[in-house]
């Protein structure tokens, strides 16, 4: 894709493509004469039901369902604007049902939900589970979001994902594999601190113990998390025993100090000097939006490789690079649910299409790049059949 | 609409159109280059949210909600196959979103729910409210339709419409309308025998008592409905003190004795002997489908005007002539609510776009007059405003 105007996007602009609502419902099979009908209608209709009655997995070839994703959110945790409302998160929700349309070729619909209760949420979807194929959940606040993921996972025998959380895990992780193949340095040996404790914070220090690195230290609002802190949520009293090997305490500078990783995912700034105490020519990750935790500018001083969440700098950190080839390679498979390992296997892919074109301000694919959706897609279906996931 | 084939359909032809479901969702405004992400998602999707969370009147305006009907059932009365669940009716909500595409250009999803209790529906519609604009209920069992419909008007201030009670209502409503004016007679002088009091037929007298029928009586499977019977459900009961001011007892044959009017909706058959006890020259609408309660051909040996529920043949009473243009005329108003004068308002649309045209065989429009919709819109939106349900 190539831009053909750089000028600056114009509220305007912005409004003006918002105006309707950005989706639209279509007829795979126009109507355009009265046989049309009685095949998509009564009394045609009626034959495909009755099958589906005796053998309910007609309903995968005969219905949409199976590959409808619903793209869920209550609205507690919306972008960076916080707790907005289900109402005013949905123009987020049907943006990620065009990038799953776009990039996934995927059908979704937006669920908002005028509740923020965890098991209302996971008792509407439950009772809609007929209804869809795969559940995207978006924009809830943490620790919310993972109890109701856990929940959901538990309750439903499809794909249920968290994108807050495991899309930007797979992607920091994508990212991170890229910048050390660059570097020629082994993921395995590298001391990362994770800064930010919520959604992505959580599942992206997860997703890194997985592949293997062994030491990872996180900080929230109010520090290095360490297991002699009080007051910890269950999540971060987990994360207390299993981070932090080191028995760190203290906050930012105490963390940096030697770090060969930096990723910042806290929604906060911080002066770019700390990270003057890291290892030589670290890895900083800033990924918070539209605010970096440093300006990439200033980082590059320090770091030899540098990231962030946005469009105007080198290295962003997008999202769309996972989910869409996540949930279409799920539900191709007719996954039962998403696995570590199919998460790593889409990290894996995203890496590879960058691969023979990899540099220091090109550790990860564009964001537009149209072949990392179906490399995605067939990596994490193979996973999740090797996995044993599937019907 | 003109078919090109009239060979019968097919199986392979109905499974075959189908496959992989019958619904597709669009983006209304293509991505094709990283302005058009940058407009639709972050970072411009962040200005339409905070306008939104700070003037809620906006989602109306920016999002898909307003305009957006949900098709819902429990799958507990499927077409004529009963109580087959959520999943096997999919097809028919698929295909009822189909048609409110085509003919009233109105986005559609369904909402199929795996949960037949009344309040569980009503609770998870109430929680998903932000997320759509009009309720269509299809396909739900009587008497619980009922209770239903009546507690999602009071939970919701948008538009709900069970269509099996009020759209076969409003179309058997214009089809008398149209008989009526082809015999030159008054419709609140005929005395109407309604067979069948289940979600369509006690909605279809209720309708015609509205419009001025003074004389309706009602059977169920078990006879007469007379305040004199015991074990009615509310809804009967109340019918036992609305109708059957002669205060009949007895079964079809006592019932049919002098009547003007029969309309069948009651899913069973009947020997067309019975038509001869009817006044002069009757109106026999036997709606059931695929079965008529007598056959068309039998009952023309009885009455001046037959009609059915059938494609194929003359006088088909169709929902698809009501439920585009009430739901469309109704978002179009911004009406709160769908109003008895705006379903009254429907029927005379429909009587309307035939007027010039009417005759014995020609009581409504065809199912698929393309002129329809936008007629019962404009008059159901010019209703709602008149009753100031609108916003």
């Amino acid at each position: 894709m190539q831009d053909n105007d750089a000028s600056p996007v114009t509220d305007d602009e912005i409004f003006h493509g918002h105006e309707g609502g950005k989706l639209s419902v279509a007829a795979v099979r126009p109507i355009s004469q009265p046989r049309d009908l009685s095949v998509a209608y009564t009394p045609g209709v009626a034959k495909v039901s009755r099958a589906i009655a005796e053998d309910a997995a007609l309903a995968k070839r005969y219905t949409w369902a199976d590959r409808l994703v619903v793209v869920v959110s209550d609205g507690t945790a919306v972008l960076g604007l916080g707790d907005i409302g289900a109402s005013a998160s949905l123009p987020v929700m049907e943006g990620k049902s065009v990038l799953f349309k776009t990039f996934g070729g995927l059908d979704s619909i937006p669920l908002v939900l005028d509740t923020t209760d965890v098991d209302e949420i996971v008792e509407t979807l439950v009772r809609l589970r007929p209804s869809y194929g795969a559940v995207n959940l978006e924009d809830i606040s943490a620790p919310r979001c993972f109890e109701l993921e856990d929940k959901l996972k538990a309750a439903l025998d499809c794909p249920v994902m968290h994108d807050d959380q495991h899309g930007t895990a797979i992607v920091t992780l994508a990212a991170l594999r890229g910048a050390n193949i660059v570097l020629g340095r082994d993921i395995s040996k590298q001391r990362v601190v994770v800064s930010g404790a919520g959604a992505a914070g959580v599942a992206c220090a997860r997703i890194l113990q997985e592949a293997g690195v062994a030491d990872v230290t996180m900080l929230d609002s109010r520090g290095i998390i360490h297991s002699g802190r009080e007051n910890l949520n269950p999540v971060k009293e987990k994360l207390a025993e299993t981070t932090n090997s080191a028995g760190l305490r203290g906050g930012l500078a105490e963390a940096l100090e030697g770090a060969d990783v930096f990723l910042g995912l806290s929604g906060s700034t911080f002066d770019e000097s700390l990270l003057a105490a890291m290892a030589e020519d670290p890895i900083v990750f800033a990924l918070s939006n539209p605010d970096p935790e440093v300006r990439p500018e200033m980082a590059a001083k320090y770091a030899a490789i540098v990231a962030t969440g946005r469009s105007d700098y080198p290295n962003q950190i997008n999202n769309v690079l996972a989910f869409p080839g996540v949930f279409r390679g799920a539900l191709d498979a007719g996954a039962r649910a998403i696995t570590e390992n199919m998460k790593l296997a889409a990290a894996d892919a995203i890496v590879a299409v960058a691969q023979d074109d990899l540099g220091p301000d090109r550790i990860v694919p564009s964001p537009l790049d149209p072949r990392v959706a179906p490399e995605v897609a067939a990596a994490v279906a193979k996973a999740a059949i090797a996995d044993g996931v599937t019907a």
